[in-house]
């Protein structure tokens, strides 16, 4: 038995005592959780009870976005020893199937995912957890941006299938914690500059404080113009988006350049009308995004060094306020990019 | 002055003499055309005046799938010579610009294609033409076949943007003459097997007279059984569009594997809603594919070993004869793959 | 124990019982073996002891190229069945590893080789073997053909490294059974031409039996007239090395077009001088190639109808006369492609 | 007539009036030259009357590395116009041949480029130039900077032919001029961490200064533990070769981890001996560079925002000085990383 933040049904939490999982297997690890942060899926749940097939029909833990060191290692483990300071990485796949074999290990259809249902998160004191999936953190990382990796890891993905060429110009659309982390990650990860589009000026206030980083408020009717402007009237020559929403699609459609890439991250909640004849016309290609894989390693080496996620950090509170976390959480301030539970301070 | 078939405006076609170039430029070739093939989209002109923002306004040469053999070469040209047997590439860009440069030719704003209003196209004894888009035949491809090449280079280019991975097993929607090549292209350029579905069974008789191409009616109900009975269950690795219709959108969604592709070629006419969330779950890469760049090459050495076209040449018929062969063209007989007109035999 | 095929030490076998295991774990099938193909590793291990830091130390059960049928299936195991007839994967890696997960389980150190000392191969009748590398042949490929798909599967992965554009002309250095694998699969995937490069007039002319191969001796002096004859003087896309031949590399360069790759099949015993300065100055790009990872169900698919590999089958033997199959197998005889050992007629 | 600096032969310069084209034809600019750099291959002009193939046969204008204003445009330039502040791309290829088409202009055998013989380079105060290959600067990016593009550009193409997944970890070999371009366009391109080696304290000190860069000294005998210390043991993702040394290649072969790839820039004056069976055992790419083709806009982009290339400009000499200049270049001193002679200040 262990205390965890439990998602009882929708719209009720606990901090109670919960039968998990204290023992390691053998590729396993035990961790001493640090940090967790607050994601929306888990406000989801919360608010909502399911998110599409998933559906919360037994009491779950909350939490995916994790940090921590660790306490005990399986007998096979040779990668981590007790001590290491760590995030993980919470989508688990079968390693034996035929989509991890090829690397695409997001892509397992018996992938089980942390504090999706019906498996556990780790807003609890100890998780145990594959090996495989714990990354070491280095000295100059925190447990704080530990726990950011997990959101930054998404904002890889659309970095890593978008295929960035050296100076590419990218827009965003969407300045929500996902937006900003494609925008940062795809910057890192080789654009010269990021336009980044929201309706909310406190969320392109926040994105407009990196370097390379334009915001432009869509209501302001002049994205497209700043997309031609920075490209020589040519186009933006990636555009991510981050929003889920259809109008966002002819926006998007217009401001790519021919030859260039749309990359979708953002879930639409329902069909979305397309006109391909202007996409095939500009031979445009289109990337989705589903979680991540490969990238943890080297999203850790990118907030060792070019990236600073600390500013997104917009509070942070002990566990035992946890449930009071969600309920703002559940408010969706604009300037709360990220909230985050403190397990061990 | 020169003989042509001309289209005098929608519904009426004329052979009589119209004023055509015919000195060569420096960089030009002149050539004596031999075969030129019936295109949907010449249909298309005449029997509608347009397609989309392009619209006949002035009388306009017909044919854009045209061989001939070279009887004069502008002062610059080194890679032609006087008797070279030729097949033509209509699009002709602005090789200044940017995107020209970047080997995106056939994305060149700028570019003018053969018999596109304004310009005149190749249905006439002699023609003018860059020799940077003019290409030599091997001795043991027909005029016949060099005529093919240009609708055989759309397929090209749908199996280069596709990325085979060798032994991929593809499916192509739409059985007309364009889905055929795609079949064949993407066959040679490396699947293992192509699913190709149509409505009409004529059609689906003469692509599935090629080794290596399973025809499925989708009326039969059974293309997804088909699809998941070669590939153990787990969907096509890459799924082509040559129908436009919004129809078959839903369908390529379920068709394709996780991971895999979708290259559309087929032009909607209306913008189709799109289940992207289903994309997006399964990673699914979209490729389009605008007519071709840089494929014509290889093409000729496809259609010089590999592949035989000859099965989909339905007529050959002399050039006094054109205005019959276009009127038999617009009946749209399913076994009517490829129409041809010769004008020198 | 179970009677095997065993390399006592070099230059010495025997058929003889030996302690092997018999009980399949939870992830893993046992399978009655049919058919083992000789490998040109396996003739080296008898004739000199060792390949490289490979020793063998201790009596090792031979043969890795095997195909047979399910008789019993681990407890975890829903991939196959009872009855299935399959091949097998021979290296098994480590799928937690870093390099597993990335899909480049073939990279990594840990991985383990059937047949490569300390661990034995599969020329024995039954073998316990994990079902993640472990492959359903269709009904339409024979035994004898399944027990090639490891040697076709090296040729695979020099095909899908060699990110072959449909239509590119390769050159492949060597006929021997490697060579032919790579030319075979460079075609199916893609390639309209191979031209093969030997020294021996009979593996020349087994490789030219295949349409699309032109053999070239190149002791005639005339392999790059033969490239730049069919490619109009602009070299070849794609050069593969499956000679390991020092004097293969400055033909290679030769024979390579401008914007061109070589890759790289055989291993060269010795450091080989490179004229990197032409290499660079045609921006040519080398591939390597070890083993492979990720192609078995696509070879499978495309012998099963593309590639007749049963004409390179030069001799089929019981189990019972393995030895003096080796004794043949050392005097490599040019026109044995591939010996086989049936255990199961 | 105009005046320049002119290679009279090998160790002999003027500044005299010459003969050189001031008529911009239709496609051309003409720019009156602000600031020209001085690259290697004019000082080895000057030493050594000769590169590889290319002699100085005839008195030869120098400099390749050029910005200025428009003064005047061709009847058919519609890009650029009178006033515009613009950069010079220095090779211009024979944009009808196959390679340019391709988009792979920098390989066509037929480019000229700027001060190699036979062709005269832009250290004149008027150059007139093809507008296709002259590229507009933006408000932010100085005259100087605007000189800079050539030299950087190689390091881009370095940047754009490696296939930087973001987040690698990047070693480029030798620190001199092209190694600092090859580290800061990787860097911006997507590295997380470049590590930088040379034998020259002076150089690796000027390298050090960039956020990102590590600079070793290889007579350290340090470089592999840093690699290692840098990548948890594993390996270097890319490593750049700016040296052009055979001392160069064993450290590569090392540094690199399995799956990586090498990418040369420098050209080796003589043979390199390779151990092709340790690149094979890795599975290594190796990709060359030669000059650079569509990466001005986008190394622009960059210049403009990520990269300030101002520290590497060691001093700024009026025309007159231009003979003074190219003798303190031979000196080759080692905190020279780049000089520049102005013309127009």
């Amino acid at each position: 038995m262990a205390r965890a933040l439990v998602l009882e049904r929708p719209h009720e939490l606990s901090l109670r005592d919960i039968d998990l999982p204290q023992e390691p297997g053998p590729d396993d690890v035990k961790i001493k959780m640090h940090t967790v942060g607050v994601c929306g899926s888990d406000v989801h749940y919360y608010t909502h009870g399911r998110i599409g097939p998933f559906v919360v029909n037994a009491p779950m833990v909350l939490g995916h976005e994790g940090s921590g060191t660790v306490v005990e290692v399986g007998k096979n483990v040779a990668t981590l020893k007790v001590g290491d300071r760590v995030c993980i990485e919470p989508g688990v796949p079968n390693l034996n199937s035929r989509l991890s074999k090829m690397g695409l290990y997001n892509l397992d259809p018996s992938l089980t995912f942390w504090a999706t249902p019906p498996d556990h998160g780790c807003l609890t004191p100890y998780v145990v957890f594959p090996a495989a999936f714990t990354y070491k953190l280095p000295d100059n990382v925190s447990f704080a941006e530990g726990a950011m990796i997990e959101p930054f890891a998404v904002g890889m993905q659309a970095a890593v299938k978008a295929r960035i060429t050296p100076g590419d110009v990218g827009v965003v659309m969407g300045a929500g914690p996902i937006g900003i982390m494609i925008a940062l990650a795809a910057l890192a990860g080789g654009c010269s500059q990021i336009i980044i589009a929201d309706l909310v000026d406190e969320k392109l206030k926040i994105a407009g404080q990196y370097d390379g980083i334009t915001p432009v408020n869509v209501k302001s009717g002049t994205l497209i113009d700043v997309v031609k402007g920075s490209t020589e009237g040519w186009g933006a020559d990636l555009v991510f988006d981050a929003s889920g929403s259809k109008h966002a699609y002819p926006v998007m459609m217009e401001a790519v350049r021919p030859g260039g890439a749309i990359v979708l991250v953002g879930n639409p909640t329902e069909p979305v009308p397309v006109d391909f004849a202007s996409l095939i016309a500009k031979e445009v290609r289109i990337e989705t995004v589903f979680r991540y894989a490969n990238v943890y390693d080297r999203a850790i080496k990118l907030i060792a060094g070019k990236i600073d996620l600390k500013p997104l950090i917009s509070g942070s509170f002990p566990f035992e306020e946890s449930i009071a976390v969600f309920d703002r959480a559940v408010e969706a301030r604009p300037t709360d990019v990220k909230l985050q539970i403190v397990l061990d301070s």
